[in-house]
């Protein structure tokens, strides 16, 4: 189990903060600010797991904190945020991707019952405890990457009972490991085997019998769905999202991965909190999401296992200020990634994005495409107090570096991970 | 410092083992073998930092053993060796590839001082403890990435102090660390500013006044050359060959890797322990380094931070027998990357390689490309007990996640680095 600890010694109950980071080099990310909203010689002050106070060392007032630490060499970052990842599974595909390696062709592996399918059956198979323990493991190879807040999805049980099963077992992380998760009813992520040719009848059974239950139960905080000619078309998932968002529920879209299918601006119609993937995604489409406040979210863990070659529109994307997230994406089939700045690190190199960008997508962006901007991903003043704490000499290496771990602390509403 | 730790209590001089691991599955990567050479349920007994026995659980014999250690649920491994890196080295180039993302070309940065030349200045600006310690950072990083011998070459000193100072901080990493490190002098690795045009003279400056003092006091294992266009010709690169091979030097080079040099042909007539890149190496090249028994060295972070797509002859390389090894190149410019897993990880999916070529890659073939065959990068009896012993459930695992950290311990010598 992971363990959140606190300041040792007394309560702090007579004190004004609980603990204040001296000595700081801290990257903001503000909006509003600048590059990476550096300060220097700065302090963060924490009280009630919220940033109370934050600039320079030599105006902070004179109150009284429970702990003092300073992190003298050391830059501050906003905790990492992964908006996208399927790590609740069963079972895993390293021996599929051994045998493609080895020369088997998709179709073979697909005859033989390989694939997502794989992961599905696997996952029906998987009883919670199992499922529980893997994923932990997952999470905490995030964490220690330095990621404070994980998206989990639904979407290899595809049955009533298997769907619910991933996400109460996502929640039940998000209660235990100490990291925030937010889940995602993606149970449009293919058509399971028993409705194969009624994809219709499947999307009905998602709204009639699946949506009820995880609304009730509160079991998640937005519905996802995979639109492209291998899953799901755009009037299937537009029936979805209009019966999610009755219910109050915000909405999420694999779009465009494999071909232009419309995706981007299918998600904006619905004012969609991210289009993930987006590859093939046209302009017009980008325009819409641009209009819509939709975040983009790249994915490039993906992009290397598949060997894709058709770049995201980053240029695009740009040009008409769409939000760009980062994410691992994190599943067993198209991306085995556990970690956030390689995540940044693919990115910056695969997608040509600046490492400010990077560093933007993995914390600022990534918490809109969670629609959770309002508490966390910059450090500011009321946000939740979570930081990570690194062993760089500059933000930018978390970019530029590949498979270091730099982190030297994370804390989750100011409590140390550990 | 890194410290190596035997078995706890008393001394082993009674016991006719130091450590006996039991209930392992085990990956050999023995060459006569099958695949990786697996046994299961076996037993690992080591004695004076080697292995002593290798077999079946239940043909154990019934030795005394200082301390017998149950890895249930492991896999054990050779422990990995990186066979080439730059990783001594003044400053670093983050901002440099910072800048190049947010669009500032070569051009620009070479005439504003950038590039390899500026990672020559700082390194001859920079003492002795700056770059041992810089050095041990990265060390530690390989080592807990579950690296046991570590390839560090010079090469950015280029006069005959800077090149001595970088080969004795190499030495002494080696003799603190724990990790067996061997050097390579690279003084050829680009042509100094105080040479420009006369580069022929800067050889001759290498053979006369480096290589004795490098032959005298034992400062390199190797001598290493970067036959390029924009480094040294084939004739100049021969000569200092000659000159190596003369002092009793085994050579390696930098071949083939932005244009057809005739650098894989050159290594093989040299016979070369190594020809390292080679993305653009002819099959009569390929064919010399099968015969000559030269090790192709395959370095997928310089390609991946180049965005090179001008991909490695595997298929040829496989077709020829040329044994390939597969190594991080650790480097600030075009390589920062400091985990052998990750470099697994990359050549399975930007070069197509398997999981099983790829451990092989990064422990029997990378001990060939440093001529340390004969003492390590299998498992087996008499060799070294330098072993990583994994968390994950098959040796293909270590290719297909990435971003994990699944090592559970490294022995070196049969010693535990902590």
């Amino acid at each position: 189990m992971l363990q959140l600890t606190g300041p040792l010694g007394l309560s702090g109950a007579m004190a004004d903060w609980d603990l204040v980071l001296t000595n700081a080099r801290v990257a903001t990310m503000r909006d509003d600010s600048a590059g990476y909203g550096a300060l220097e010689e700065a302090a963060i002050a924490i009280a009630d797991g919220k940033i109370a106070w934050l600039g320079p060392m030599n105006k902070l007032p004179g109150k009284e904190a429970q702990e003092t630490r300073s992190i003298k060499d050391c830059w501050v970052t906003p905790a990492l945020i992964d908006c996208h990842t399927h790590l609740v599974f069963g079972g895993d595909r390293a021996p599929e991707y051994e045998q493609r390696l080895q020369g088997v062709s998709y179709e073979q592996l697909a005859k033989s019952g390989g694939g997502i399918l794989a992961t599905v059956r696997a996952t029906r198979d998987a009883d919670i405890d199992t499922l529980y323990d893997n994923g932990l493991r997952r999470l905490r190879a995030l964490a220690a990457s330095g990621v404070a807040t994980v998206e989990i999805k639904s979407g290899y049980g595809l049955t009533v009972a298997s769907e619910l099963k991933m996400l109460g077992v996502a929640r039940n992380l998000g209660q235990a490991s100490g990291l925030s998760v937010q889940t995602s009813l993606l149970a449009a992520h293919t058509v399971p085997p028993e409705y194969a040719g009624k994809a219709d009848q499947y999307i009905d059974l998602i709204i009639n019998e699946m949506l009820p239950e995880v609304v009730e139960h509160k079991l998640a905080d937005a519905v996802d769905a995979y639109c492209e000619t291998i899953a799901y078309d755009a009037p299937q998932v537009a029936k979805l999202f209009r019966a999610a968002q009755d219910q109050g529920l915000r909405v999420k879209l694999h779009a465009d991965q494999l071909s232009d299918s419309g995706g981007a601006e299918l998600a904006a119609r619905f004012k969609a909190l991210s289009a993930d993937h987006i590859e093939y995604s046209n302009e017009a489409g980008i325009r819409a999401m641009a209009k819509a406040g939709t975040t983009a979210v790249l994915l490039p863990g993906a992009y290397l296992t598949l060997g894709e070659t058709r770049q995201p529109p980053v240029l695009q994307l740009r040009e008409h200020g769409v939000a760009i997230a980062i994410a691992t994406d994190c599943n067993p089939g198209t991306s085995p990634l556990c970690s956030m700045p390689l995540a940044m690190a693919l990115a910056s190199r695969l997608f040509s994005m600046t490492p400010e960008e990077c560093l933007a997508g993995a914390t600022r962006e990534a918490a809109k495409a969670l629609g959770l901007a309002h508490d966390r991903g910059t450090i500011e003043t009321g946000k939740r107090a979570d930081l990570a704490i690194w062993d760089i000499e500059h933000p930018r290496d978390l970019s530029y570096w590949m498979g270091r771990a730099p982190l030297r602390q994370l804390l989750i509403e100011g409590l140390a991970l550990s």
